[in-house]
């Protein structure tokens, strides 16, 4: 089986580790030439957009993608003529937060106060609405924080304006949570459905630094972020794997956002669970047979941003490694290290031979994690 | 870091999707143009001797080699130019069966009675000393029970020289065995070792079929392997994962031959052990800390021969594929799987499930195996 990827960032590169053993070859279109996916398979360089991608993808038996800023119409293109999973409606709904938001008000599922802004009419009338602290937020291309603003008090009124204004916008209600989780799952053609366990996350400067799982909070959680994954997995009769974000706060889970694809926050599932994201959503795409989304322990996940740490740091028992080969660059994703202990207690009383591979961002970020986690 | 591997099969194959996390290039030196390794790194179509292996291999920061029968004189080249390891003297004791034995008795290892035969009268005073039954085998150049002859009584003398006869032979003391065992090993270049559980191999028409770990038997023979393999490792001052077969008699442990490479015995420690043996081989050479070997539970790997099974096996829960992109031929190594269980009654238990995926040569394989571990 051949699968096609739109995309060949980290996110394809490890569909593909996870897709040869399967039998699987892919084909990766991504317009930068050093394309981190690109050892695994053939490598097109080349935009996401035209019909050459008819060409280029000739032969796939699936395709998927990588990223979710993927034009629709290449999608819809591409969906005439090969089996693209999830399907572009679920991506075109995820590409805009405001539909996103709305399908799941629709759902009757706890999400914050929203409101379309196109105009400083419309901004006016939905801080009346919905009242200060709010954030203002572009409906599509937004990633890692980029494209908002929180409004705190009427004089961030104007600079928000000025910095986002122009472009479809959603105002929404700022949600106080003590912190927040992810919970991905993934659902075949026949409708079956797998969840891993919540995921406890901690963004800094926008970007996810580290994933807990299984998060050691309420355990009701699980069963409450299951609940409402699932609708939207129905909904959208989706295949493949789903991650949604979800604020924790006094009154319970918050619904936030959704990737339609593997992602970041549930990278510990290489090691940590029986089968991974990367495998189940290619097993999803491929109808082959679900596998289990059962947890190995407790693991813990530390993105890389900006370069890798020392090596030295492959001495930590049942630390894995994953160097994704890019170059390095402030800002950027060039790895992540997923450490797998039996359980939370196990890597707490371990925790203090974590922290000499760390640096200062990252010892303080995983003590406000472990103190979040309680 | 550049790794180049002569050979461009599965283990090749599945060291580089062990590496690529580790941000390891990979370049296969193999004349085969299908090569199952191919889509994983550069892949150059060529044999393995002849200066034109310096090109091929330019810039690779290690080498190494997925199959024992690399020509001896092109390691001794390359290893004037690249860091070659394990070292070509590791590989060439392992090439002549009787070089192999003669280093395991010169360090006080239990070994079947053996003797150099190059001519008739030298078969003779091997059977007078040895005695029958006995295996005439070649000295180099022998894999997956190819090149041996099993002389039963005088009257299989001359058709097994008629055989085997006129190039260099070794007569081996046949050893009842009840059953057989691998034991893998890493060792890096400041001597730290680590070794895998034992495991519990079986063999059909002389070609692995089945690995069980940690083998169910006396617990006493893991020490006992332990010892034997760590005087090898030591003796050669070897680098890398090592593999030696060993023969479990009801006197003890016979060690029998080593793999100077990663090896099919150990598959299961992909799944099954925290850190791969595949993972484990390339920080040894690459001068990374070694990663733990301990087990994940109890692991059966099947080796499928000739052809794939039914996908339906991933129904299986904790069964992982490995399917090695081979087109189907009689007698090949195709893929494997690996079933790994929390111990080995939480496996025999479920054993049933596993059956109407196999065929009957597998199904009675199965059940030898099950009966021998006791």
């Amino acid at each position: 089986m051949k699968i096609g990827i739109l995309g060949g960032g980290q996110l394809a590169r490890m569909m593909a580790l996870a897709g040869h053993p399967l039998g699987f070859d892919f084909v990766f279109v991504d317009p930068s030439e050093d394309a981190c996916a690109r050892d695994l398979g053939k490598h097109c360089i080349s935009d996401w957009s035209g019909d050459h991608l008819l060409e280029e993808l000739h032969g796939s038996d699936r395709v998927t993608f990588d990223f979710e800023n993927v034009p629709a119409d290449s999608l819809a293109l591409l969906n005439k003529q090969f089996m693209v999973r999830p399907s572009p409606k679920a991506l075109e709904v995820s590409q805009d937060r405001w539909q996103e938001k709305t399908l799941f008000e629709s759902l009757g599922l706890p999400v914050a106060p929203f409101f379309a802004v196109d105009t400083r009419p419309d901004l006016l009338e939905g801080l009346s609405r919905i009242g200060y602290p709010a954030l203002l937020k572009t409906r599509r291309l937004g990633y890692d924080g980029k494209g908002q603003y929180l409004i705190r008090d009427r004089e961030d009124l104007e600079p928000a304006w000025q910095a986002l204004g122009g472009v479809p916008l959603i105002l929404e209600g700022f949600v106080k949570f003590s912190h927040e989780c992810a919970l991905t799952a993934v659902r075949d053609a026949k409708g079956d459905v797998r969840f891993y366990s919540l995921t406890h996350t901690l963004h800094q400067q926008g970007i996810l630094r580290f994933a807990l799982s299984p998060s050691p909070a309420n355990t009701a959680w699980q069963a409450d972020a299951e609940t409402m994954v699932r609708s939207v997995l129905e909904a959208l009769d989706y295949i493949g794997a789903l991650t949604v974000e979800l604020f924790v706060t006094q009154e319970g889970l918050i619904i936030n956002e959704m990737a339609p694809r593997v992602h970041n926050s549930a990278h510990w599932t290489i090691e940590g669970a029986v089968c991974s994201q990367f495998e189940n959503h290619l097993r999803a795409l491929a109808d082959l047979p679900l596998g289990s989304t059962q947890s190995l322990g407790t693991s813990l996940m530390i993105n890389f941003i900006g370069q890798m740490p020392s090596v030295d740091m492959l001495q930590m028992e049942g630390l894995h490694w994953h160097d994704y080969g890019k170059a390095p660059r402030a800002g950027r994703k060039v790895g992540h290290a997923t450490w797998v202990r039996s359980d939370l207690n196990a890597m707490v009383t371990k925790l203090k031979t974590l922290t000499p591979f760390l640096d200062d961002a990252q010892v303080q970020g995983l003590g406000e994690l472990i103190k979040a986690a309680g």
